[in-house]
């Protein structure tokens, strides 16, 4: 009998692989070595008496389930969390939150923001973000201070930010970037990130793609998240949106779009064939009243879709349970049809198919030997987790963030019992309390 | 100096009154004695020493705010959480919902349910709801044990029911349960209950609301869910639902309608003018793709509505807070406006509107001296609500049943820091994955 040490074993779960074939095995072991799932059976089969641990974790009344992956974020935008809601569109843009970045936005900010939102994202199940912010630098060390896994790019607009005073120095900046975090892959990944296509120029558009080539790395872009665009686009290149990106030769299966809340059934062929990826943000789309993405039509067309909060001012929260919730639920009203995106096809969304978009599947999103360790626990003895007829009803419809009990991260423990280990959570909240306090101050 | 002799005081916390001001009160006090709301003041000028009190809650970093009103639940249908979803309404319904009420549905099924669905209600903020099921008698002697308050409606349909097989005896069985329960009042109030004008005949329509004005109670009936209804009652009666209705004079001031999901203009000026109330169903109309509801033109209108999150088998959780974020999100994207159903309009319709529907609003829904201490805190000190700039964004976009901490409901502490203290739960909860096991062995 073959004597394992393994770092961690997780026993007495049940197992949502989220793997190709869907398996969910009951009382289950899932055994960890050096930030790789080594075991993945059942407890019986398990020759338990042969395995030597250095921590076990008992799962026993949760289920044991990959780390849910947020496939778009603003991090630092937590600091704005509340700050300005349930106002017209362009008011609420440039007469609170652009001009609120303007004046506050900074290295400690974003760092500040950072951690907190990590907080809270360990806190309710997500395990990878793909982030995209001002000063993704500082952003990307508090990610490893944090311990998780992260998608971090740089942004690139034809004006002045925060970061870039001189927009003509962007890509410099941006290839410094890329260079200088590439090597902490897998757990850090860079990419580039063009703001939209209303907010960078053609030449921005194709040159930054032409850079993500070079480097290979994804290229991320807010795309068709309100209906105005498509005039705004028309008007200047004579062309809708999709049509644009396509005779710039931007699009390909390294681009991922976020929102998508107009596309069309044409667009959606052009990003089949291309491979071209998606990130559904629904009560984002909800609160801004940017549009419902018709993202059944989307999966029809085989484009692979995740799931993203986006950032705190246009959501609130970064709670990755709220929004499959959402999810499975308003393309069902919207459509006047119950059956389309069911709780199963949504988990896949935010796991395996998050991953997928994020060119990480092939080290997580489900659970399987040889893959990263990022792995959550929720626990379902709670009086709205019962009983249990589904796990992926119950998942998607009834449990929250708040449930989640237990979250590795390449096989490290960053949150036992509710417990966070990488995070100092007091400190956190009360930096950036101190941040919004200086923000209502001189306002 | 007076000395105040208080069972309870609240102090510390940042109080939302609810009242028809709107206030909110920093360091605030709130004294409670015989089940009543004796004080609401500033720490500052609460003359501290001079009261005595049995019991301190100290609820610094806490919101203390109305209980939330759930207008619409029917509790036993927690049983059948996530049993039955993402199917066609008509499978869902007749081919699992209705077999399994038929065959699973009896007086120790509801009571263990309505238990677990309390505990889930208590444990997410709601102090007060509006049932309706089979068996409403077993219920409401249920919701006497938890000390929850609320409107228990006895149900009417043409057709044998669980509780009922001869449904030509439902009236006297009607009348009986409200002759026992109006005694109870304010903590249970019972009503009568319709099913809806394509399940009761006019004359069962005409005879139920008579009753319901002889005892002077409200009467509820689910109306307009889906657009077929629409047809169906044309087909029927020559006329649409709203002015079948109408015409056979049940519609008033005392009517409460459940759902509305295709509600016209036409008929919210009936509604309008008669002064019968809405209860919004946001969640389980989206999961059942049944429809949205035309909130924001029903507020135009004046129509009083409240917010109910239905029953478990379609939504499929009891978590007011959630159902806030939704209802809020949901007609911003449906309108393409922001501005509508902002924060503090959907914290008024979970509060002091929810009350109004209820008939219950010179009792609850606010919190000011000489009102019924239905009161939770809400823990602000967690990582999804920091910062915090305005307490309805918080509450609304960012807070979730989880961070209730303590409850009280009629002047009684229901729920201290999450400990709850009138239901067993862990028996509650192995009861309902008892009943649970059975359903799934007999299937």
């Amino acid at each position: 009998m073959q004597e394992n040490n393994w770092d961690i074993v997780i026993t007495g779960g049940t197992l949502m692989t989220m793997s190709t074939g869907m398996e969910i095995i009951e009382d289950s072991i899932v055994g960890i070595k050096d930030g790789l799932i080594v075991a993945v059976c059942q407890n019986k089969d398990s020759g338990r008496a042969a395995f030597q641990t250095k921590e076990t974790i008992d799962a026993s009344g949760c289920i044991v389930m990959p780390g849910l992956v947020n496939t778009h974020t603003h991090l630092p935008m937590v600091c704005f969390r509340g700050m300005a809601d349930d106002l017209p569109l362009m008011e609420w843009l440039t007469g609170h939150i652009f001009p609120a970045e303007a004046r506050f936005v900074n290295k400690k900010m974003v760092y500040d923001g950072a951690m907190l939102a990590m907080a809270e994202m360990i806190m309710s199940g997500t395990t990878t973000f793909c982030d995209g912010y001002f000063f993704e630098d500082t952003i990307t060390e508090a990610v490893s201070i944090a311990g998780m896994r992260a998608v971090v790019s740089q942004g690139f607009a034809d004006f002045a930010t925060p970061d870039n005073p001189m927009f003509e120095k962007m890509m410099a900046a941006a290839k410094r970037f890329v260079k200088h975090w590439q090597p902490h892959a897998p757990m850090i990944t860079p990419a580039y990130f063009c703001h939209s296509p209303y907010t960078c120029s053609p030449a921005t558009l194709v040159n930054v793609k032409e850079a993500a080539r070079e480097a290979g790395i994804l290229y991320l872009m807010h795309l068709l998240e309100n209906k105005d665009e498509i005039d705004t686009i028309l008007n200047r290149y004579g062309k809708k949106p999709v049509q644009h990106l396509l005779d710039l030769g931007v699009l390909d299966d390294q681009t991922v779009a976020v929102h998508c809340n107009w596309l069309t059934k044409e667009d959606m062929a052009v990003f089949a064939d291309l491979g071209v990826k998606v990130s559904h943000n629904p009560e984002s789309s909800m609160k801004l009243a940017a549009g419902v993405a018709p993202v059944p039509e989307m999966l029809q067309h085989d484009i692979t879709v995740g799931i993203g909060t986006d950032g705190c001012a246009s959501n609130n929260d970064m709670d990755m349970f709220r929004e499959m919730d959402t999810a499975a639920k308003i393309h069902k009203v919207t459509l006047l049809d119950p059956t389309v995106m069911s709780a199963e096809t949504v988990l896949k969304m935010a796991t395996i198919d998050g991953a997928k978009v994020l060119g990480l599947n092939k080290l997580i999103g489900s659970i399987e030997t040889g893959k990263q360790a990022d792995i959550i626990l929720v626990d379902m003895n709670q009086p709205h987790l019962t009983p249990l007829y589904n796990c992926y009803s119950q998942l998607v419809y009834a449990a929250r963030g708040a449930d989640v009990k237990t979250s590795i991260i390449n096989g490290k423990i960053v949150m036992k019992d509710r417990q966070l280990r990488t995070i100092d959570l007091p400190t956190a909240m009360k930096n950036v309390r101190n941040i919004a306090a200086d923000i209502i101050a001189r306002k």
